[in-house]
């Protein structure tokens, strides 16, 4: 019998999860089915097109029609999932036209991703206030700084300081407003944060940490913010204050959420209900360092989990280990890159650290063009693994990141990496790799 | 009483040695003692001196005399150790008008690096005919290419190559010439060396693989090669054959040569000579894949092992874990990298091995500026263990060598790799980490 897969989804974890089932199963009948107009796109692509690196949104996409004939995958979209019947094994779907269907399953992966979250701030629902998750909320935005002279991102995470720089970039005087302490509140700790907020600051951006904004100004167009009483006029408003995974179909069927409130799974990236798969934002990961539940909502976990899925939806095995929630950005000529626990998010999760911190260069000292990189390293003090790391730099801050993944993944020491073999040529690196030399400085607080 | 550490070289390996020291012990007297008018500079940026890229050779001094005075290290230049007596613990030295002294060490410490090695080629001794090594052979190549037009390499190894690029950066007619079937022999295999002869054949070097130079030819002075009866015109002749380690001192003194004929030492970086240390160019090695000796005539290594043998000559404790010979280098706009063992050197040394070769790209396909990077990994068939890898690309290679050097380190098995967490971010990758393809490929390999 041929098998059904449905894949509700189709960006990174859809396209990905129907691509590993293909693979795994070359008979079945493979259907993705998404809400939205453009399928198989990148969405991490979308504050480079507003900084006019990247010439249109069209180039984000990634899976082009022919990706999906080839692969014999049945794409549809401005397709709505309207129920899902885990006991029939059934999906009701509606088109554009208001068209309803019925499609059966043997197996079916909800890639249905998250949605930005709008924090309930007094006025959100003016024109000129954007989320920024979609082509169509990007084009909004570029249509926005066509006239706009200022803006105003609530929101300091990876999009909301991507976006500012675009803004910038493009001759926009930007303000950002973080209710928390500190920039990238996610991804580092403050002392790293600080950094980058110096550099962002002396690029132009005017960064607003600690302090909420009260209200959206404007009568029915936004005009500007309130923060903490402080009139900050804009043009228009970027809210960037995250995602929230998509569980209401899963939730209508009685899937089981997870702590985190996003959709529970195993490591087969099954759901709590029979045969129906779930990968990608919507999901909930376990934190390979801290075995909890954590939201990973990240374009690498995505596709990771997704072809885990894909491959058992289609009859195969395959398991997903779990996240380090290893990420990396580039704002203007900055790289910033983290893995694995920050210093405080090890500190909540009951874990005593050490912690080592240099700065260095990332090419020999005499060598043109070589710039300065500043390194942290995390270590569980009991066992002297590393637990995290955190970088900012000129250059090359990717694949440090990455390096320093796979030590934690294998349970390197810092001890082990104060020692490490590693490759050196004046116009790439330093004798002494800066990883190795922020290990050595942990070391010795571990005395 | 006082210690007395005397340091034997004082380039990489030696002023690190004499720093780890100092750094052990406050208040021991510590001597280092080279034969030559400069230390404490960086052999590795003399291809670059000559590239252009970096203006003086005096910029590649990597320790001022500042440095010996804060650290308080006594430097003696110009001065030629002539003996060693282990029993009365003293060595002779002589400076450069001829005045002998004795002095007395508690500990000692060989860095006498290497020296290159010039085959039996009719006509060697030719002017023009040069080596590289020392600031001085820079100077006087540097002064052929005033007034050379063209140029003959004898070695297509790290060093040849470097300055093969720096010729032709230059404007000079460059021709290679290596006896082995491949360029970077010692670091690729085939299949990838081939990818970077090909670019370099590109960008206008002429290479010559699997012959070698049978005579120097010209009168006094070397106006060309003879290989293998083909004439090839150059006004100058660099050879690059590669270094043997300086071990006539320690010879001299009876202290035992490892089977590759550098100095024997144990994982505190002790020769068979109580006291008497050695860390560097001129020590053997040993594997950490294959445990067996090797020769890593790498800076990096010489740093991480002087380090040690510092630490234990000054009266503390460490211990040096062994090499995975991991090296990189920039070739025109291409990086080329290496960690643990080829296919080949693996197949020397019994492993069976399957690998992963994948071609992709640096960055998201749609953003601009990104370039073609080629990945191989090898793993070790029974265990699944990556042992090696080597990589191609026009950026971000140096860290991916090392991240897989990290892997290695670490036993990760290509299994672990093929599901890694990695970062992304479009300016600075893709969604699936080419080294992430690269073992899943090699997995189809193993079924």
């Amino acid at each position: 019998m041929t098998r059904e897969i449905i894949v509700i989804g189709a960006h990174a974890a859809g396209v990905d999860a129907a691509s590993a089932a293909r693979k795994t199963d070359r008979t079945a009948n493979i259907t993705l089915i998404t809400k939205e107009l453009h399928a198989g796109y990148s969405r991490c692509g979308i504050p480079f097109v507003l900084a006019g690196h990247i010439p249109n949104f069209k180039d984000l996409i990634v899976f082009p029609p022919s990706y999906y004939q080839m692969m014999k995958l049945n794409l549809r979209l401005e397709t709505t999932v309207t129920n899902i019947d885990p006991n029939g094994k059934t999906i009701e779907v509606q088109d554009k036209n208001g068209n309803t269907e019925t499609l059966q399953f043997s197996s079916l992966i909800l890639a249905t991703g998250a949605s930005p979250f709008i924090p309930p701030i007094k006025g959100r629902e003016k024109q000129g206030v954007f989320v920024i998750r979609t082509i169509e909320d990007g084009e909004r935005i570029k249509q926005a700084m066509q006239t706009g002279k200022s803006a105003v991102v609530i929101g300091a995470g990876l999009i909301g300081l991507e976006v500012a720089v675009a803004f910038i970039e493009q001759g926009i005087q930007t303000t950002v407003v973080e209710l928390l302490p500190q920039v990238l509140p996610g991804m580092l700790d403050e002392d790293m944060a600080k950094m980058v907020q110096k550099q962002l600051e002396e690029k132009g951006i005017r960064i607003i940490t600690g302090r909420g904004v009260d209200e959206i100004l404007g009568t029915d167009k936004a005009s500007g913010v309130s923060v903490t009483g402080e009139q900050i006029a804009a043009d228009f408003v970027v809210v960037a204050t995250g995602v929230r995974a998509n569980t209401e179909l899963a939730q209508k069927v009685g899937i089981a959420l997870g702590e985190t409130r996003a959709i529970k799974v195993n490591m087969r990236m099954e759901t709590s209900v029979k045969d129906i798969y779930a990968a990608g934002d919507c999901v909930e990961s376990i934190n390979l360092i801290t075995k909890r539940p954590t939201i990973s909502q990240l374009g690498t976990t995505a596709v990771r989990q997704a072809k885990v899925a894909g491959i058992n939806a289609a009859g195969g095995y395959a398991i997903f280990p779990g996240v380090l929630g290893s990420a990396v950005t580039k704002l203007f000529n900055l790289e910033i890159g983290a893995t694995g626990l920050t210093e405080k998010a090890a500190k909540r999760a009951g874990i005593e650290t050490v912690v080592g911190t240099i700065t260095s260069k990332t090419r020999a000292d005499y060598y043109p063009g070589a710039s300065s990189i500043r390194i942290k390293v995390i270590v569980e003090k009991e066992t002297e693994r590393i637990v995290g790391g955190q970088i900012i730099g000129g250059e090359e801050v990717a694949q440090r990141v990455n390096a320093l993944s796979f030590a934690i993944q294998k349970g390197m020491t810092v001890r082990e990496l104060a020692k490490a073999d590693t490759c050196y040529a004046p116009p790439l690196s330093e004798t002494w790799e800066p990883m190795v030399l922020a290990a050595q400085t942990a070391l010795l607080r571990l005395r």
